[in-house]
């Protein structure tokens, strides 16, 4: 049985998300320097809201998309009742901010970010993660988005970041293609202070494993609150850097098109694997919101091969399979022979 | 309890369908006029395979896939046992010819066939149909398209296109978005010679209904051949014309950027509600043959709304909902008033 939340939790974590998307939006228009955000402000019928809102056609993002949400419901959907079976009959509440950004500039990566809070009779629980999606492979930018994310997670706790980074790898993962969507970040879901803090489907999987070694970990509310502050306040400095050193970088028509191509895997995972999406889609969440994770464009061709030694088969070989991007000195020194380190 | 299939009628069929897959890639050929199919042979490790054939950058087809397949294992999946009871525990054999193709000039329409027969112990079926998805709205286009499957299902039987076109509508349905795929076509599944011609899931629709009011409907294998016999080899028929009509209409950029746009709805449906390709993915089917359907370009827009009076307003309005395009003089009518008779 976990503990009662805090006194006004859900205005708590809603003034968190709001104002992360706030930073996010504030930061990544600087960063742009042309793009503006347009808000909507949309309500949901059964119960609560939120607010989109998209950049299109910036310098350098061809479409940014921050949403925060809001809503509540008499009755959770039997997909999540079946993870939080104390759940069942109670009112519920959540609150989330997600975004996803599509680069114009081939050589600066595609990333997610999400972080939401559920209430619902007995039980809350704390989720989310942040994940990056290179197109073409540097192992510099990827240790860093590993970094920052790695520093937030041990702010709090020290076992965290070990079993939500193999867990972000589980997730978004293109079992149909046999690839990670990209070189992962960190995911983490239903956590409730109950001290076990892998809550996957993969029983045989490293992020369990690695739970089972770790055994439980005492978070509470104050302590999760904290995870979802730090790791969304993480964003920037980890996507940051990494938009400034490649957004000036040329490119050919020809690298254009294997972005193009590379995001017909990121409408793939998004519209065949992604619980959320799929969720929102067929329970008549509000679809233009939930769809705003899909490019603006997006190529498919059959029998693609990426050239001999090329830095797109590089892409395809090394970017798409989980790796240890803090700690692996082999991978680094084979990055390096490969002058994709930085 | 349905009759026993008379004597090699896995060839038989499997002859027929091989023989439309090179029909209707002879015909595409003729039409493009400088497009070749590439043909790519594959083995599957579980038993059988299959032959794909892909046109690409053509003058006509952007994009354009005919898959044929034969393929056989030991246990049918649980989604098409629960369907088909009497095939559990019964090897089966299973053979289709499947076709998606993408033209380039955005007033030729999108068009999918698929016609498809399986085989699994005491049982035996044939599935199968034909869908048009118009970016640019004629009146005519539609209607012929439907006269001459309407024609093709007469021939075996007066009762079958009154249940398999409003079938064809319930199942290409986009329910997020509250739209048709297109303007439909026909669509029959798990056709087994029982004489209950309707076995979809949709026990309030219009197909079950209209089913229901015929009653029985007494169709021996032979027929069942025949009508895929009829309606695949109607496909050149039903949409050469419409080709031919549209080939040359000059079209701009806009024009081009609606139908990637709407080639978004394509990939949304194919990828979240399709059930074959739902089912290929998640089975291990051979990836790259399954997302041959996919758009070679495809386009996302965050709150598109076509402008009032538009012809991109009035195919979202009148051709995204299912309509009686052979008989419905109103509605021929409406579109002779909007100059989109023809």
């Amino acid at each position: 049985m976990t503990k009662e939340p805090p006194h006004k939790s859900r205005e708590k974590v809603k003034t968190l998300l709001v104002d992360l998307q706030e930073n996010i939006c504030n930061g990544l228009e600087e960063l742009d320097g042309k793009g503006k955000f347009i808000e909507e402000e949309w309500m949901r019928p059964e119960g609560g809201g939120g607010r989109s809102r998209v950049l299109k056609d910036g310098l350098v993002f061809e479409q940014a998309g921050v949403n925060f949400s809001e809503v509540y419901g008499k009755q959770l959907p039997e997909s999540i009742i079946s993870q939080r079976p104390e759940a069942k009959g109670h009112e519920w509440f959540a609150t989330g901010t997600s975004m996803v950004l599509h680069p114009k500039n081939p050589f600066i990566p595609t990333v997610h970010l999400n972080y939401r809070y559920f209430e619902a009779g007995p039980v809350w629980w704390f989720g989310g993660g942040a994940d990056l999606t290179p197109f073409y492979p540097y192992f510099s930018d990827s240790q860093h988005f590993h970094q920052k994310h790695f520093e937030a997670c041990n702010a709090v706790n020290v076992d965290l970041h070990k079993v939500f980074k193999p867990w972000c790898d589980e997730y978004f993962y293109l079992k149909h293609r046999g690839e990670s969507r990209g070189i992962g970040g960190i995911f983490y879901d239903y956590q409730d202070g109950s001290g076990n803090i892998y809550k996957g489907n993969n029983k045989d999987g490293n992020a369990y494993e690695i739970s089972k070694e770790i055994g439980k970990v005492d978070l509470g509310w104050e302590n999760l609150y904290s995870l979802a502050k730090n790791c969304g306040n993480a964003f920037l400095p980890a996507y940051e850097p990494i938009v400034r050193k490649r957004m000036n970088h040329p490119y050919t028509n020809d690298e254009r098109a294997f972005q193009l191509y590379r995001r017909g895997r990121y409408v793939e995972f998004n519209l065949v694997w992604d619980r959320g999406t799929i969720f929102g889609l067929q329970t008549n969440g509000r679809t233009e919101s939930i769809l705003m994770s899909l490019p603006p464009l997006a190529r498919w061709e059959y029998g693609y091969k990426a050239k001999a030694n090329s830095r797109e088969e590089l892409l395809t070989k090394i970017f798409t399979k989980p790796q240890d991007w803090i700690n692996d000195k082999e991978l680094e020194d084979y990055c390096r022979q490969n002058n994709i380190l930085d």
